[in-house]
């Protein structure tokens, strides 16, 4: 991550922000997050995003403290990344990178990091699904549909990155991205009473309709039906879309092109809302 | 809370402490905490609480930063309480109070706070627990075994404080607390598969074996059967037992002084084991 960072619009230095200001996310989790990827300088969907944290703090009033709401006006978040941005060599009005707001404590932290270390770490192209948390997540269960600081479970099962079903052994998400599923002529994705995150990038793919001439759409997905798989990516709002060329032992070597197709798809968009 | 605080053994102040030494606990709810009453300098319970928080770091290694193991041995602890307490002339070594530790990004956090808040706010001898939030957890669920900084699902239930059950309609805890039925003939805990948090007072309870002459077991509670109790408290670690003269619409006078002898019962045990 780098050092410099934004609070409430204001630049500051991340060794400077005191743990008392963020108490409240510190000790329960209580706060909200959103990750997005910046392309020469422009946050993608970030009135998507900024939606998103409106719509969870609106529906936990008691238990975040909400920032003044001129804090997450869609122009004062933009002014804010250009001054981070702009502040610090490093940076520079044309970087390209990760993004984080996090908001607690009535407060608003900007974050920066750099792209190289998800895609290392995780969202290598070509990535291989082999595995299944089975029931962790109980349909239409809440806080899933919401980005919180307390993002233990999804955190706890990051590094091995298992497809997690409900109670009723249906497909929910991955523990940082949505999943997209080629099955019967359409790409299939969870509704968000699976429960998973309203995704960024799925709303964006959900919202264009179509990729690669598929129709997208919201359907439950029970496990047993990825045996019928034809193709699978998962997305989110940094890696965009990333092809799954083996889903639980099978292989799905249509799936990088579909990807591909998503990613294109996702792109246009971007600038489109831009 | 005050200012006094430890971190890792030393005596700090709680403005001077910064955001980035605790920034997967606050980013992702990446750490343990424990919460302890304090009578007259004497934390309670001390060897049990640590006993837990080791116990979540080891079964969550990678997802959790674990502080060096010195640092939570039982006197390194017990020293850092005592010269937290002696540094503060607000605190001083016959404190009487709450005490907090927090374990993220290998280190551990000491924090202290009045009593009177938490009862003030909650535990007011006498509550009525008149709420259920149906199904909020699974049977077996892993993360609610462990008291995580992730502990927003519990948090957002605080106010109301429901009596929270599984799937198939079977008590787990309260928010903030287990939960103790008197049921035929036997005071009846759910059992940590139900989920529940391992809570201190709930195993020093359970080891005491009797309370008011009624054997202490735990056994699956479904909902229905909260028809037949006869009295109910519930159990922390700061308030230790607090009666419940109505649950669910129902009266239960004799629970006051069912109550009151289980915080006879954990006194004493406090005592022998401090």
């Amino acid at each position: 991550m780098f050092s410099t960072v934004c609070v409430d619009g204001v630049v500051q230095r991340w060794e400077d922000l005191r743990l008392q200001d963020f108490a409240q996310g510190f000790f329960f989790g209580a706060g909200f997050f959103t990750t997005f990827r910046i392309d020469a300088g422009r946050p993608l969907f970030l009135s998507r995003h900024l939606a998103r944290l409106r719509a969870s703090l609106d529906a936990f009033p008691v238990a975040v403290r909400a920032p003044a709401p001129a804090l997450l006006h869609e122009d004062a978040v933009r002014d804010s990344l250009r001054r981070g941005l702009e502040a610090d060599p490093l940076l520079g009005p044309r970087f390209t990178g990760v993004g984080k707001l996090a908001v607690s404590d009535g407060r608003v932290l900007c974050t920066f990091r750099a792209l190289a270390q998800d895609f290392d770490d995780l969202h290598r192209e070509g990535r291989v699904l082999d595995s299944v948390e089975p029931g962790a997540y109980r349909r239409a269960e809440r806080t899933v549909n919401h980005k919180g600081l307390a993002w233990f479970r999804q955190h706890a099962l990051l590094p091995r990155l298992p497809l997690i079903t409900n109670e009723a052994d249906e497909v929910c998400e991955l523990p940082t991205a949505n999943v997209f599923v080629q099955l019967d002529g359409a790409l299939v994705t969870p509704p968000l009473t699976a429960p998973c995150l309203p995704g960024v990038a799925r709303a964006a793919l959900l919202d264009a309709g179509t990729v690669d001439g598929l129709p997208v759409v919201e359907r439950v997905v029970p496990l047993a039906d990825l045996s019928r798989a034809q193709g699978c990516f998962y997305s989110n709002a940094v890696a965009l879309a990333v092809g799954v060329p083996r889903l639980l032992g099978q292989a799905l070597p249509g799936s990088l092109r579909l990807a591909e197709r998503a990613r294109a798809v996702l792109e246009a968009s971007a600038l489109r809302e831009a």
